[in-house]
């Protein structure tokens, strides 16, 4: 295992800011430090400060560069002594939503509501989002903290549309590929560009091996689709799934410390045959298992049938429900069709019954699906799931661009995240084509993260709009390096510029010296 | 010059299609041949047709493996003869619109017609776009068929709302980069991936040669911004320029065949200081010289004085005018302000001057706006400027993510493409950091190509599914060589799949052969 996993940002550093409420917290963000501003006047130097900038950050201990990190011991368990301050107090129940219906606000609670003001004390911009706000939200279903009591090595985080909008980075092995130190470096690397949570998604072997590296060195929350270990205990056939080897999958996997599950129980018997008159039929992996097992034994699914079972062990563990689309559509031919709200209405009866045992739960959703039907599908999820929050899948915007599927999905994603959408599930250039390597989870990353930024400057979240202006100045002002430090991704930033220019012009080669646009503007305000 | 330039799709034959009102037109399409469908059943094999998909071809001679190409010589000239007999017919005027107007429907409007159609005729599928329709829309000035009777070589396009969105790639040499051999290459290679129409951004020495290379072998359309050579001719001083100067630019470049023009003339004197409280100041080049020249001079712009002698000389050539947004906002901080929609409110009046003298025009679109203030854009464009089209740059939806502007820009362009602007002019990876090399070109490109016909899917546009559902029915019957060959980029798709793929499985390495979803979903059919 290559433990040289230091996560470096230029001209950043990490700084924590404290709790009021629970003044033993710590809550970790990226400053940035810019350089003035130089003008030059009568012949005389002037320069005036421009502020430090704080970003969100998801790099964890990996991000300070004072923390020994050890791959084989895990990260320090930030959220240990919390949990167990709680379950001396209160062995009834561990979760979040137990505490936020009571009106106790948690460490996590007050975490998330620091973190998601960035900027915003700084630079007295006025935020909705209090310790007391993020409680209600919770309480309320309509937003969720996932967070195993099994994971405290897992830095807080809340999705909901309240908040900033939270992207999630897929990675796992495959039957035909991949090793789990492959896995691990994949995990980590998301987190280093912003990935809020991550999916272990393999399959095949080692599958409950490669999670527990994932898990003991994952700063962000875990998400995992439980019936894929279930299949390999099958040998692969859906049809001898059960109740019990599920049940046993669950527990094991809540006890490793995973944050969320996928849960496909909004396939009805009824239902499964809506999807025969597709184009693409079923696209999910566990969409098309339980559909399997459904018509084989012509019964309603295990996952329906034991739902308050499946939320009675998520509720011992703290462990939220992602209720999967599993007929979600698979093309553009196939969206918002009959299959997929009839599940999307299934899912809206169980997150009730999911609430009423404290259990956190948010509702997945597509897929494909053309611009004008994006907007059905956020309002339909909203009145039929009782605002608990939507985490989708892109959407994807046409089906013809293979190898760009990340720029395809960005663009539905950006749009239903300005309409609502909580969390953005990303997809990368390898989207129907191969499994992602390193460098298509960072597209698939920063190409989700700037769709998620720029739904948040639509739904006009507080201080989003801090980092764009600070990079708009830096950009009028010629400070390059503070344009590249403020960027999502600013190695390649720099690289691209280097491409042909000094770094230290005032002007870059797209215009030229005599051409540079801004360089002339600047001339007319001076005058 | 490299000669070895043809290009080639896979799957794919040049075809072309003859007119009824012209029989002399052919116009060109790309055919996609798809393999059949082959099933199963009782150990027996059964194939079903699959029909051939036609693609919107901007190849040109370059992609008819029938022709020789040769740079020296130029590509043959399609539309010399249809200029001609015009011509001699009416020696009064030359210029689309002004047939239009008389309901006199030329070969370019038919070529037009049946090139929007594809697919449509032989899949039965009703399509509004009939030569008549476009006769219509060209006569009030709702599309625009931009097309130089000096640029023969040109296939004509149409640029309207009602018509397939278009796509615009810029490129050209500045005074520190490129040589002219590589911008001929980047013009054909942006031809290969589906421009629609070229800007030649050229500045510094060799501009006029430049420029002539690029017509003489451009199979679309070719734009220019005038001022750029006029500023040579006055050594970089916009003070310097004038009328006469200027002037003299303009007829040099419509003899050269130029296709369509960007004129800065919305500034006028009074608006020139509203970009004063800006954050980022006048961003587009015209714009900081035009604006730079009046507050020097304490004039109007000779742009806006002159207009209608532009229009006269346009007129003579039919060389379309795009009204450049020299004042469009370059940060999200700067969007929608008081300086970009005064500049809109002065185009609506030039709009109609233009008209009255048979001279097609368009309007340019910002830039960098977010998600939120995207529609008010085009609905004022639509109101200021009665329906001429619109032509956006992006819009970018988030000023962070230089390295990707390709992906914030296809964002808000998609969007903005939906609500009806007509073209959208493409951007690079290396936008804000660096001129763009030969694959950041095929990057945007093909990011706007899929922005664009999202957009497409999204108006409804006749025929534009049948590619997304031919795309996903290979996908469903793991056909891969038919999804590579009906995608936009055939090359990359391959390249990706191959990274971990057999070609001819019926599962690909994202899911692993016990886990395809797709798999399962046929034998669900199948029982």
């Amino acid at each position: 295992m290559n433990n040289d996993l230091k996560i470096t940002y230029p001209g950043s550093e990490r700084v924590y800011i404290g709790g009021k409420l629970h003044p033993k917290i710590k809550v970790s963000m990226r400053r940035v430090t810019q350089m003035p501003t130089v003008t030059i006047k009568d012949g005389e130097r002037h320069e005036s400060e421009n502020p430090s900038i704080y970003i969100y950050d998801t790099s964890g201990a990996y991000g300070d560069q004072s923390v020994e990190v050890d791959l084989e011991r895990g990260l320090p368990p930030l959220r240990r002594e919390w949990i167990e301050e709680r379950r001396g107090q209160d062995a009834h129940n561990v979760g979040q939503m137990y505490y936020a219906k009571r009106g106790i606000i948690t460490p996590e609670m007050e975490y998330v509501a620091i973190r998601e003001n960035m900027n915003c004390k700084e630079l007295g911009i006025e935020s909705h989002i209090t310790p007391e706000f993020v409680c209600r939200e919770v309480a309320e279903g309509r937003a969720v903290i996932p967070a195993n009591v099994n994971h405290p090595e897992a830095e807080p985080m809340i999705i909901g549309r309240s908040f900033l909008t939270k992207i999630n980075a897929n990675i796992g092995s495959s039957a035909t590929t991949s090793s789990i130190d492959e896995e691990v470096e994949k995990a980590i690397w998301s987190c280093k560009w912003g990935a809020d949570t991550i999916m272990d998604l393999s399959t095949g072997a080692n599958i409950h091996e490669t999670r527990e590296w994932i898990l003991r060195n994952s700063p962000v929350p875990i998400g995992t689709v439980p019936i894929y270990e279930a299949m390999e205990r099958v040998a692969g056939k859906a049809e001898d799934l059960t109740w019990e080897i599920y049940r046993d999958v669950l527990i094991e996997q809540c006890e490793q410390g995973v944050d969320y599950f996928t849960i496909h129980c909004g396939i009805r018997l009824k239902n499964v045959m809506l999807a025969a008159d597709r184009l693409t039929g079923i696209v999910s992996r566990g969409g098309s298992i339980i559909s399997k097992w459904c018509q084989t034994h012509q019964k309603e699914s295990f996952l329906y049938e034991h739902f308050d079972d499946i939320c009675d062990i998520a509720a011992r563990y703290d462990v939220a429900l992602s209720l999967g689309d599993g007929l979600r559509p698979g093309s553009i031919y196939d969206a918002n069709d009959r299959a997929q709200f009839a599940e999307l209405d299934t899912m809206g009866e169980l997150v009730e019954r999911a609430w009423a045992k404290n259990v956190q739960v948010f509702i997945e959703g597509p897929g494909h699906v053309p611009m004008h039907k994006i907007r059905e599908n956020m309002e339909r999820q909203v009145e039929k799931c009782h605002n608990a929050p939507f985490y989708t899948l892109g959407p994807l915007v046409t089906d013809i661009a293979p190898g760009y599927d990340h720029i395809t999905s960005a663009i539905g994603a950006a749009q239903i995240g300005w309409y609502g959408t909580a969390m953005l599930c990303y997809v990368t250039p390898k989207e129907h084509l191969a499994l992602p390597n390193k460098e298509d989870v960072r597209e698939g990353v920063v190409a989700f993260k700037l769709a998620a930024h720029a739904a948040d400057l639509a739904k006009q979240h507080p201080g989003a709009m801090v980092r764009d202006n600070a990079m708009s100045k830096a950009r009028y002002e010629f400070r390059w390096k503070d344009q590249f430090n403020l960027s999502l991704d600013p190695e390649r930033a720099l690289e691209y510029y280097k491409t042909s220019n000094n770094v230290g012009g005032r002007y870059c080669t797209m215009c030229g010296p005599n051409f540079c646009a801004m360089r002339i503007s600047h001339t007319l305000c001076e005058e």
